[in-house]
């Protein structure tokens, strides 16, 4: 095995993604990325989480999508993972949910309002929802086309994917990234938990709104960008 | 005894039930059934599932309900798993829960609309309820009839049990089915999460509808049927 | 010590309570009577679950509430498990919580209706509510007051507490009872299921009511008097 | 190591705080302090609650925040807490925490009423939410500006910090406080459970308001000052 480090780290978040709560049956999946030798490495579908290895991991051309090294079948949520390691050429790691609070707001098809200093601490602005898909792209390419779509959302708004590292696909579920397998899998658990407050906060007051710009800012940058303050290493 | 593998299989699957998180008390059970010698192996009523062993699974007559196996009283809704067995006649196993979620759905008498894909991936539509039942069909046979409307309402509207894994019956709570008693858990336990989601969704968005029948068909094929392509076996 | 199987028997009805997740801190408590001695077995106040021995419960005289047995303070609430001995002759053991989701419905002054069929099984009607206590009645002897609320509630609307084995209190929270500690600590637990799916049935459906009278009926029989056919006992 | 048992105190009450499930990711931190030497211990900032270790436990002093002891930055919130130890004379531990249900309230700005006995326990009024803060509070000295909006809230109502151990900051979350980082903690840990009732209560009946100021002052006096009679203790 060539890539040894790389499955063995994607395989290490799939079997942390099934520890935080977020996946039911076999319903998620994480992949990275390794940009050099343009590949990238993906668990298999529907396969147990526990008894994932890291030969199991599939490995893939980030440009085509060929089996570049392992045995099983790629998930089938392969395409949409390559549309956005091309789209997004900063994020290293991609973890996909149908985790319960981030897919009601998806299954609402509402974006997820910027509420307070958790969600600002991670997403500069709210959580975009995806407009829905049209019956050509699903019929045709359907996974290929779901990133598709996730990357005409951002470039719509011109949404900075190091800013907003997470997506709501309508109708579906959340989508998130970061540096590494192990990053994505963190905002993953963090959007989760921002879906599920938003909920009971608009469920408390219905009016609610985006926070203030100024603490929006603050947040953003205490944890982020050349004034960051917070964590050991800034 | 002759069916010590039907009734282990049985037994496994109730042992697994109260895992799952569905079961609250002695409220949930599962059968599973054997065709060709005419015979469903349930599990008896009232018995804690930590004590349950392949030796309390109750074997009854296909047709009519006589006790063939077993020296515990059988489930007291037996008469609505051979009722169902009879009229859904290429399912495995059955499971009756009272989950919290699908129970809300069945007291609240109103069918869970496809939401996303969680749902489709699992059911080709909205999961249904019954109307309620008439005192007459309460006083006598009650059990009984209560498999008879859930044929009733699959009947009305010609829906085809393995495309809708699932039903719930009005004041009551969820049956789910599948080819095996493990299966039919595995699709209780979606069931309940598809419940689950959809209480959050519609609190969102009060006026959600069911998703595209194009990305419904697209969903439900991707893993059923002649060409799906989800997971290592098809 | 004279009573050492009561207390036994109350001290792991108690310890059982902190598993069930009913409690949070040391809200909570359960009490057994032995009606041929005179005497109730108690928790004491605000012990931690984990640490309570037999030893540590406390025997109070069931008439007048003084000390028969034990070194700590018992319950703050000993007055009101006192009344509602005396009142409902028939019952062995009590349970108070502040659970969550029926002291939701507590705090909301709201009956519990009978939705389905998990509540009718425990459960001949809704769950009562009590009226908010009077400045007089919560200044002097509140606790013992707590109790005579509830026998009001119960005798105003002649309330059998052998058919509606619970009550909540308003502003407060859930008592429940049973023949033993044990069965007042089941239905604790079912109490708090049934108003944890009733939530979420009126969110589904706020103008939802209660089940037809002969569902009611059915299900009640089916597990209470002489013509029950649920368990392995009847 | 001079501070030596404090810095055990505050170790051991971070650690307690994951388990208390009031903790995603790293939000949430426990001070104590030590008025007669004139320092305050903290968590690190950003460093997992199970590495933590009394060594890396930051001291600072009370009046300006330099560090007396420790080689970790401590937590960004650190101003905040000094602010409320110089505010609150009477305090000797403070937790922050993003807890999920306090921050709903939080971020729908809205005071959590006093609708129960749970909640007249512990908090002698409902639970205050601070104004929002402006821009020129958030973009100077943020954090110290949190706590200042904080006394500032007290201030206006005359709100007594020993009756009232915690308050919602706008946008943002939950701060709690007690005599010792333990006691804060467990308060902190009430506060989530008072604000997740309270949704459900609201959720049930929209119109709900305080509870009568009679039962308010039994509650709170059962437990706290002279009349108390809570517990072994008092």
């Amino acid at each position: 095995m060539k890539f040894i480090q790389l499955r063995e780290e994607v395989c290490q978040a799939n079997r942390e993604l099934v520890k935080s709560g977020l996946i039911v049956m076999t319903w998620g999946n994480i992949s990275g990325v390794d940009r050099k030798e343009g590949v990238m490495a993906i668990k298999p579908s529907g396969v147990d989480y526990e008894q994932l290895r890291p030969k199991d991991i599939v490995v893939v051309s980030l440009d085509g999508g060929q089996v570049v090294e392992g045995d099983l079948r790629a998930s089938s949520d392969t395409p949409t993972h390559l549309v956005l390691y091309q789209g997004f050429e900063s994020i290293g790691g991609i973890v996909h949910t149908h985790s319960n609070y981030a897919s009601c707001w998806a299954q609402a098809e509402r974006e997820i309002p910027c509420l307070g200093t958790t969600h600002a601490d991670l997403f500069y602005g709210p959580v975009p929802v995806t407009r829905q898909m049209r019956p050509g792209e699903i019929k045709e390419k359907y996974e290929h086309n779901t990133g598709k779509i996730i990357l005409e959302r951002f470039s719509t708004d011109k949404l900075n994917p190091e800013h907003i590292p997470g997506v709501l696909v309508a109708n579906h579920g959340p989508f998130a990234w970061g540096k590494s397998p192990k990053e994505a899998l963190d905002n993953a658990i963090v959007l989760e938990q921002l879906a599920r407050m938003a909920l009971g906060t608009v469920q408390l007051n219905p009016e609610v709104g985006n926070i203030p710009q100024s603490l929006l800012d603050k947040h953003f940058q205490r944890k982020h960008g050349p004034e960051a303050y917070y964590g050991q290493e800034n």
